[in-house]
């Protein structure tokens, strides 16, 4: 897979809200030494923080690549972007995309950039030769971010039990399985990508046997109780092969994203999670358990967030954080106690 | 997708177990008509019934395709069969794969096809345009046969209840998710060949809305304990959205096949399993309840299989039948007197 080349203008398109704007958002909260500005179109929700450029104010600024922000359901490129991505092609930008569709399979953007001698860079392309999955298990240790529901913030909370454990000076490393967690780190798995056959082969690819000491942080995806994507979370699950899990939520949410509010699937409660997901880990590792939950607390009044906390520690006996508030060092005191006793 | 032309040879390669030669047998059991031949290679195990012949002797007796009767996991076209395929293809045969590899990817099997002009069809191929799963509940019925482990008769099971449905004047429809399946019925998505972000999508594909008393029957694959399958088996569950399950075992088996005897994955008791299967499939629809269990008593001495049943069905309340030895009208009288009820 091609790399992508900073620095970036991160295309927002005419997204409508945050969770399906996670890409853009991630990259520029991870590598804001990358991003330089932000292309919003008429309509456009989101606003990244970045200085809003034209495209050609972008490459008078020295912008080298434009990378799709936003990452809606299905992964499809939809007709209003196309003239945009085209635009910036021929303009001299790479294209780097995190859809499943292939940016060369669009017409006009292909045609600008054999015009422009430009890359089409797709994240979301899976290595080949994928094994089966075996279940068999392999030395190291691993960390997997779990949800009770799709963009709830188990990207960024692996990241950043990876940063809290780098600084302790834990041999620990991220392994991303997202297109924007690979924009990030520049590697992994887009295992929504692999042939369904493949998943939980993907996930032991992703993190290999490894010295006993390791820790791989392995960045979740979807939830087991999401009806469009849990094939995924469940294959994850079982390649993994997790020690330890930490459970991400929005307590702001009451339904799955994308589900209608009052329909069919609201969030399930975080303990009903805590069970499933453990019946199922417990079967590739019985050792497996949580060790912390991961709270955003974005959309909580501030004077109501410790009482969050205590209410959810009280249900799920485990330390609570909104890893960009706190930090996550008391999920990874926690671990530490644990590995210790 | 191409359709296969009879008559067909079986092409059992050097397969050493019932369970990997399950594409022939499921053939030969439901499509005899289509099938007047095996070839087997030296240590194959497999007796699928047939006249053994060479190419020859099934050109001379009219033979139209070779069929690959075997199911490796990982669908890898092994090196050992190479020669053999191209040997049938420059002697005439259209060559009818299910494997995830593309018969067309091997240099000389592609290149006896294009010599002779032979087909080579692979029928493991997904549609195209996909959806993502919705969850959205859709007019119809549908049940859903899943299982202990791979291979323990979901195929049949499905297959025996379209027949039964259809004697009693149901209208039912097989819809098939595997290879084997969608060469008996010339219809399905081949549901472990779909990108995995769109696994549950490609069951709500195959069962669209239907009219409120239409049967669909489908095939299940896998198993949701089975560490490399559990994947597919969950997106299958929760597009599928069954109103009734019913439970495939084999007695015969301790382990998931594939997995080492004595090793990390017993089969899971049957009680254990209809209620993980029930706690998934309660998200897509509140009244799943499982309507029977289908055994595959094939190892099982004959004097023990009626305290068999009478332990099973002791164990989990619901009727059991093996669907070769006794049909499967005890699930659907059990069915009809739950709907009349």
């Amino acid at each position: 897979m091609e790399r992508l080349q900073p620095p970036c203008l991160i295309y927002f398109g005419d997204v409508a809200d945050l969770g399906h704007a996670k890409t853009g958002l991630g990259l520029i909260q991870w590598r804001s030494e990358f991003c330089v500005g932000q292309l919003r179109a008429p309509g456009c929700q989101v606003d990244g923080g970045l200085r809003d450029m034209t495209i050609d104010e972008a490459i008078a600024a020295g912008v080298r690549s434009l990378v799709i922000g936003v990452a809606p359901a299905g992964g499809n490129i939809p007709e209003t972007w196309r003239s945009d991505l085209a635009r910036a092609a021929r303009a001299g930008l790479d294209i780097v995309s995190g859809m499943h569709a292939r940016l060369a399979d669009v017409p006009e953007i292909a045609a600008a950039a054999r015009e422009s001698g430009v890359r089409l860079i797709d994240i979301r392309t899976p290595p080949k030769n994928i094994p089966i999955g075996t279940g068999a298990k392999r030395p190291g240790k691993r960390l997997l971010t779990v949800g009770t529901d799709c963009a709830v913030g188990k990207k960024y909370t692996a990241l950043a039990i990876e940063r809290e454990m780098r600084s302790r000076g834990w041999n620990a490393d991220f392994r991303a399985t997202g297109q924007t967690g690979i924009m990030i780190s520049g590697g992994g798995i887009p295992i929504d990508s692999v042939v369904s056959d493949f998943i939980s082969g993907a996930a032991e690819m992703l993190s290999p046997a490894a010295a006993d000491d390791h820790w791989d942080v392995i960045e979740g995806q979807g939830s087991l109780s999401h009806p469009s994507f849990a094939g995924v979370s469940l294959g994850l699950l079982h390649g993994a092969q997790p020690d330890a899990l930490v459970l991400c939520h929005d307590p702001s949410r009451k339904f799955l994203l994308g589900t209608e509010p009052g329909g069919s699937f609201p969030i399930l409660p975080l303990t009903q999670t805590i069970e499933q997901c453990l019946a199922h880990a417990w079967r590739v590792n019985a050792n497996a358990r949580f060790v912390g939950v991961s709270v955003n607390t974005s959309r909580i009044p501030s004077e109501e967030r410790m009482r969050l906390y205590e209410k959810i520690a009280r249900e799920t006996d485990l330390p609570v954080v909104d890893p960009i508030k706190d930090g996550v060092e008391a999920i990874i005191d926690n671990l530490s106690s644990e590995a210790a006793s």
